[in-house]
C-alpha cells in the first residue's frame, strides 16, 4: 500500500494477515518503479486526495497505475473517501472511470460527505472478483442497516443529498481558503502547508520544531492537533515537523482565533501556558 | 469449534486464516475430550440453543467447559445468539454467569430477539482481553450506528424492550408448540424432532429419506426448508435424512397447513406436483 497511507486500512490489513509492502508516495507522487519491484498483486492508494499528505494524483500516473494492473493481472483499490471535497485545479475524474480493463476495486463512504453516524459505505467490484466475493462473503451479514440505506436512498431520489454536497463542499472551500491564508499571514516562513487542494485537513510542516512539542503546546491552549506518524509504516519516516490540522469541525470565523493561538504559543510563548484572547 | 457449529462464524474465523479444529456436538453435548486432545486456545459454543441442533448445555458441562478454559489458559466464545427464546425446562444462566475465572467472551443480538434491520449485536470480553483488543481493533471504525444505538437505548430504559421479548416468547413458544404437536401428529414415526426447548427453527429427521428429495418436494409446494449440512465442517458427517424447518416467520394458524402438505408430498403423492389445499 501507499506510504504513508491511512492506518486503518493497513491494520484490517494486517488483522487478515495479508502481507504489506510499502510503496512510497512523495512529491512526485506513487513511486511505480518500487510498485513493480514489490512483486504485489494489489496495490491501496487513495488517488483523490491522498491521505494523509492530501495531493492529487496527476492523469498520467493514474493511466500508469492502470497499465501496471493489467500487465500484471493486478488489483487496485481505489479508495475515494473524499473526493466531493475539491477546491483547486480541474477535477480528476476517478480511476474507476478510466477503467477500461476492469481492474479497479472502488471505495466510497458517506461518513465524510453526509454523516458519519450512518456508517454507510460502498464497494465497486470488478466483474472477475464477484464470484469470489460471493463464494468467500456471501455468509456474512452486511452491517449496515437496510432502515438507514433506505432512508439514505430517499433522501438522495429527492435531491437532498446532493443539495448538501454542493453547499457543505462551498463551506468547507471557505474555511479551507481561510485557514490557508491566515496560516500564510500568521506563520509566514515558519510552516510550510502541504496538500492543500481538497479535503478536510492539511499537513503543516513548521521547520526545525518537534511534533511532540508542537501538539503539546497546542493542547495547552485547547488545540487538538496530531502528529501524522501513524499513518507511515515506519513512524520513524514522518518527518517530525508534521502536524495535521483538520478543519472540518470548526467554524471559519473562529478559525483566525486558533491559528494567532498556535502561532503565539508556538513562536512567541515558548510556555505551555495560554494566555487568555482579549 | 463445535461441529456442527454456525457456518457464518466458520467462514469468518477461517477468512482470518485462524486455523479450526472440529469438536463434535452430539447428544451427549461437546466432546470436551476431543477438545482437551485439540490443544485449542479457544473454543466457540452456542450453550442456550447449539446451532444448529438445538440443545442446551447441561449445568455440569457448562462447568466443566470452565474448569477446561482455567486449566488451559483457554478462552470460552459463548454465542448467546438467541436466549430469549427458550420454551421448555429451567432456565440456565449463560456461561458467563457462572465465569468466576473471566474466560468468556459473551456474544449477544437484537437480530433475533428484536429487529435484524438494526444490526446490532454486543460483545462482553474477559478484562484480560480489553488491552489487546484495543490495540488491535481501536483504529475500526465501530459499523453498527450510533442513531440506531441511541434509538434502542431509549427503547430499553423506556421498557418496550422487555416487553417485546416477552411477547414475542409467547408467540413464538406458541408457534413452537403447534409445529412440534402437528409433526408429531401427522407424521408420528416417520419423522424425529431434534432439539425443541428453545429457538426459532427445529431440526426433523425423516428417517430413511434424503434432504435433496425432501427439500425440493418441499419447494414444490411452496414451502422452503434447508439442510443444515452447511454447519457441520465436513458436509458429509450430516446425517442426509436432516432438514431445517425455520417457524419465526410462519403464523400459527398457517402452520397446520403447512405441516399437513408436508405430509401429502413427502409421504403420500411421492410427487413433486402440489395439491391444492381446499
Amino acid at each position: 500500500m501507499e506510504d504513508p497511507g491511512y492506518d486503518g486500512v493497513r491494520t484490517v490489513l494486517s488483522n487478515h494477515r495479508i502481507p504489506l509492502v510499502p510503496i512510497p508516495y512523495d512529491g512526485e507522487g506513487l513511486d511505480l518503479a518500487a510498485l513493480k519491484r514489490s512483486g504485489a498483486k494489489a496495490v491501496y492508494v487513495t488517488p483523490a486526495h491522498q491521505f494523509p499528505l492530501g495531493s492529487v494524483m496527476p492523469v498520467g500516473q493514474r493511466s500508469r497505475l492502470l497499465k501496471w494492473a493489467d500487465e500484471t493481472d493486478g488489483i487496485v483499490l481505489e479508495d475515494d473517501y473524499n473526493s466531493e471535497f475539491r477546491y483547486q485545479g480541474q477535477p480528476i475524474p476517478p480511476l474507476k472511470a478510466m477503467d477500461a480493463e476492469d481492474r479497479v476495486v472502488y471505495l466510497g463512504t458517506f461518513s465524510k460527505s453526509f454523516m458519519p453516524a450512518l456508517r454507510l459505505s460502498y464497494m465497486v467490484l470488478p466483474l472477475r472478483l464477484v464470484d469470489n466475493f460471493r463464494d468467500r462473503l456471501e455468509a456474512y451479514s452486511q452491517a449496515v442497516s437496510p432502515l438507514l440505506q433506505q432512508a439514505m436512498l430517499l433522501f438522495m431520489k429527492e435531491g437532498h443529498y446532493a443539495r448538501h454536497v454542493r453547499k457543505t463542499r462551498k463551506l468547507y472551500q471557505a474555511r479551507s481558503r481561510t485557514l490557508l491564508q491566515t496560516v500564510q499571514r500568521e506563520m509566514g516562513e515558519r510552516a510550510e502547508i502541504i496538500g492543500q487542494k481538497a479535503g478536510l485537513h492539511v499537513l503543516l510542516d513548521v521547520k526545525g520544531r518537534e511534533f511532540k512539542e508542537l501538539t503539546e503546546l497546542a493542547a495547552g491552549c485547547g488545540i487538538r492537533i496530531y502528529s501524522p506518524s501513524r499513518h507511515w509504516m515506519n513512524r520513524e519516516s514522518c518527518p517530525r515537523s508534521y502536524v495535521m490540522l483538520g478543519f472540518g469541525g470548526i467554524e471559519e470565523d473562529r478559525i483566525h482565533e486558533a491559528v494567532r493561538r498556535l502561532k503565539r504559543i508556538w513562536f512567541e510563548d515558548g510556555a505551555s501556558k495560554p494566555k487568555e484572547e482579549e
